[in-house]
C-alpha cells in the first residue's frame, strides 16, 4: 500500500495550478489540504468556479496557511517573487516544497539550500517539469560523448517571439559541457544564403521554425560515419508537465536536502 | 509485349554513367547499342574493367558514332560542354537524346529546342532525375496554394562546401511562384542568436543540417492553424537517379517536342 | 474588393458548429444570417453561451428558417439524417450547401446530386475538410505511379477504438485504384512475431500506433532503390478543419453542379 | 599522447574487416601488427587485393600467429567458430579480444569468463559495435522508467527476411525488465484489418516496415499526456560499426576482467 501524501498548493488558479488540481484528484495517494491563492479566503477550492470539486480550505495570508494546515509537499506553481517567500516559510515549517520556476537567483538558491540543510527538509526545484525535455537533454549529453558532431533543430508556433528557445540553448550548454567546443562541417564551407546553417553555440547549430500548427517540439540530432542519432520530444499541451510534477512530490518525500533540476532526482 | 529501345549512352565511365549502363542490362526491353568514350575506341563495353558485360562498341569520335550507330534514345550523362554538341549531333540523326545536366546556357536551350522542332525529334533534358525530388518540389508547389506558411529543411553529410543546397533554393523559388513574398512569423520576432531563424528567400526559411551520417535528405513542412503537412525525400545513393533515367527514356519514346524538367513528362 | 457572403449553419452549439462560427466572426467577407438549432428558437446566436458574439437568429423549425434567411451558402455540421434534410431544403431554395459528412447512402448522393442538377445550384459535401489529410491522400496517390512501393503508418491517442484509421484506409485504397495489386516485401519474407508487418491492403502495409501524447498523425512511406519519399499530415485540433470549411464556402460560389470531395474542387 | 595499441585481427578479408583495417590505418595510435587469415600464409596484408596498403604478416594457423605476434588486443571478425578458439588463444597469451558476435553460446560465455578472470586479462565481446544502436536501447531502457507506454517501428529494406528485426526484439526485452508486461492501447480497441496493431511483446507493439530505399532504421516511441519522446537510430553503411570497434579497443586496455556489450563500458 503506498502512503497519502498530502499536499498544499498554491497558485490554484493558474493555469499550471488548475492542471496540478486535476492532477491531485485524480491521484489516488495524493490528498489535497490546503491553497493558497490572492483571493476567496475561507472558501473552499470546489466552491470556486472552473476549480475541481475538491475540498480544501484557501487562505489568502500565507503564513496563516502554514500555521494552520499540516501539509508533507507544498507546491508552488505562482511566481518567482510569492515563490520564494512561500518557500523560505514552507521549510521553517518542515514541509517540503516542489517548485516549479527558473526565475530565482543564485542568491536565492544559495539561500534555500542552505535552509533545507538547516532545517534537514527536502526541497525539489525544476525549472522544467516536462520529464520528457529533461530526458531529451540527458540523453543529448549522454550520446555528446560518443557522437561529438550534433545539431538542434527546434519548432514551434509562429507566435513565439524568440529564437532559438530557451530549451535548446540549455541543451546546446548541457552537451558542451561534455564535448567541449567544436568546429563542426567542412571547414570551407560558405553559405549562399546568410542564415541557412543556423545559429551556433560553442560549434553546435541551432535551427529554429516557427509555423502555425506547432506547437513545441525539439530535436536533437549526433552524426558519425554511416550513422545519426536522433532524439525528438514533442510537447502538445499542459498537461506534458504534470508527471513531472507528480514525480517530483513522490521523491522529495524521500530526500531531505536541496535538489535542482528532475534531472537529479532521476537514477 | 513492350518493343525494345535501342540505346546509346555517352560517359559509360562516369558514375552516373556506369550506374546507367546497369540499369540498362536489368531492363529487358533496353538494348545498349553502342557508347561514347574518351577513351577505348574500338573495344566492347565489357572489355572494360568495372563496367557491365554489355556488348556494345565504344567510339571515341563523335560524330563517327553517330554515323555508325543506329539508336533510338542517346543518353549524355558526361559534362555541359560535350554534352552540348552530343545533342546537336543526336539530333540531327533523329536519335531522341535524354541529357542530364543543369549545365546549359539560356541560349543553348533554346538552340537546341529549336532543332527540336526543326527536326521533329523529342528531347527531355533533366536538372534532376531523382523522381522523388521532382515530386517533392511538385507536390510542395501544390500545396502552397492552401498553406502559404512554409520552411524548408535541407539535411547533408559535413563535406558539402554550401549552404542552402541547390535544391532547397530550387523548391523555395517554385513555392514562390505560386504563393508570392511574404513575411512569416511573428512581426516582432527576435533572433537571440543570429542565425537561428535561418536562410531567407522571400519569407520562405530554410535551414541546413550538416553531418556525417547524413547522404541527402530535404524535407518541406507547411503549417496552419492546428495541422502541418510535411514533404520529406531522402536519397541514399546514386541508384536514386535511375528510375528517372528510365522514365525518361520511355517517355521520350512518345514525344517529338522539347521538354524541360521531369515535371513536364508526368500527367 | 471581395464580395460578402451570406450564411446559414445548421448545428451551432456542436464542437465543429462552435468553431465555424469563430472562422466566420474572423472571416470579413463571410456574414453570419441565421443558424438552426435544436433548441433556442427565436434567441440570437450571442445569447446563448458558450458561442461567440454574432447577432443572428436561431430556428428550430428548418422549413421555416429557409423560408425566413436570405442565405447564399447553407453549412450543416449536424449528423447525416437532419443533414440530408436540410441539404435538401436548401437545395429547393436555391442556397448552396457545405456539408461536412461521410454518412449520406449511395442513394441519398444520387438524389442530391440529381436535385443540383435540376435546380443548378452548386453543392460541396466532404467526408473530410482537413485541407492537408486532403492534399496528403492527393499527393499519395500522384506518388503512387512512380513509386508502386508504399506503406502508411498512422499514429493516434490510445482512446481511439479501431485500427487502422479510416484515413488510412482510404489512403489504400487510393493508392489501390492507382498502382492495383501488388506483393510487397520479400517473397519469403516471415513474421516470427505475428502481425509486425502490420496489416494488408492489396500488398500496401499499415501500421497502426496507439499512444498517449498522440493526436491525430499520418505518414505515407514510398520506397525505391536508393530514395524515400513521405508525406505526413499532422493534425492537433478541430481548428484545422476550419480552413477547409471556409475554402469549401468560397469555392461554392462559383460552381452550379454536384462536388464530393474537397480534392475536386482543387486544381 | 596516446600510447599506440598494436592489434591482430582475424578475418581481414570479410565485409567487416577490411572496414576494420581502413579504421585501423587512419587512427594514428592503433598499429596493426599481424592477422589471421584462411589463405595467404607468409603474404603481407598490403599484397592482398582490396586491402588497405598495411605492412603486416598473414598467418593461417592462429596457433603459429600468437605465438609469433606480440599485440596488444586482438580484434575477431570471422564466424563464432573460428571465433571462439581464437579467443582462448588470445586470453591465454594475454593478449585483450575485442570479438564482434551475438554467436556464442552461454556455455562458451561462461567458460571465456572464466579464462578472463583466471588470466586476469580484459575482454569485450559485442553483439552490435553500432554505438547509436547501443545507445538507442540504453536510453530506451531510461526512459522506461518515466514513460511505460511505448511502441517501435523498424525500417528495412525489402530484401530482410524476418521481421521483426533482433535490434527491435532485444529493444522490446530491455524495456520490459524495467516497466515489466503492461497492457497498452484501449482494453476494447478493435483491429478491423489484422495485424494493425503489430506484433506485441509483453505488451509492447512493434512494426516492420520494409521498403526499398531504406537500409536500417528503429525509433522508439515513448507517449504520455500532453508529450511523445522519440528516440531514432539511423545506419546507412557498414562504416556505422567502425567507432564502435575503436572505443571497444580502447576501452578493453583499461580493464582487467571480462564486459559482455558496449553498453557496458560507458559510463
Amino acid at each position: 500500500m503506498i502512503e497519502t501524501i498530502n499536499i498544499m498548493l498554491a497558485g490554484p488558479r493558474g493555469k499550471m495550478g488548475t492542471e496540478a488540481l486535476s492532477m491531485i484528484k485524480e491521484t489516488e495517494h495524493f490528498n489535497l489540504v490546503g491553497c493558497i491563492d490572492r483571493k476567496h479566503n475561507g472558501n473552499s477550492v470546489q466552491d470556486i468556479d472552473g476549480l475541481p470539486t475538491l475540498d480544501a480550505p484557501i487562505y489568502t495570508d500565507a503564513e496563516e496557511a502554514f500555521d494552520r494546515i499540516n501539509a508533507d509537499v507544498f507546491i508552488d506553481l505562482t511566481n518567482p517573487d510569492s515563490g520564494y517567500n512561500h518557500t523560505k516559510l514552507a521549510l521553517l515549517n518542515h514541509i517540503r516544497p516542489v517548485i516549479g520556476t527558473s526565475g530565482f537567483s543564485e542568491g536565492q538558491l544559495d539561500e534555500l539550500r542552505e535552509l533545507s540543510t538547516n532545517q534537514q527538509t527536502g526541497i525539489v526545484i525544476a525549472p522544467n517539469f516536462a520529464i520528457g525535455a529533461v530526458l531529451m537533454m540527458r540523453f543529448s549529453q549522454m550520446a555528446a560523448k560518443y557522437f561529438p558532431n550534433v545539431e538542434i533543430i527546434e519548432k514551434h508556433h509562429d507566435q513565439k517571439l524568440d529564437a532559438p528557445s530557451g530549451t535548446a540553448a540549455k541543451t546546446a550548454q548541457l552537451i558542451k559541457e561534455v564535448r567541449g567546443s567544436k568546429r563542426q562541417g567542412h571547414p570551407n564551407e560558405k553559405e549562399t544564403l546568410e542564415g541557412a546553417r543556423g545559429a551556433e553555440v560553442d560549434g553546435i547549430r541551432i535551427h529554429s521554425v516557427r509555423l502555425p500548427g506547432f506547437i513545441a517540439e525539439q530535436e536533437v540530432i549526433f552524426g558519425q560515419g554511416g550513422q545519426t542519432l536522433t532524439i525528438n520530444h514533442h510537447s502538445s499541451n499542459r498537461q506534458s508537465f504534470m508527471s513531472g510534477v507528480k514525480f517530483a512530490v513522490e521523491q522529495v518525500m524521500t530526500i531531505d536536502h536541496f535538489v535542482y533540476g528532475l534531472e537529479n532526482l532521476m537514477e
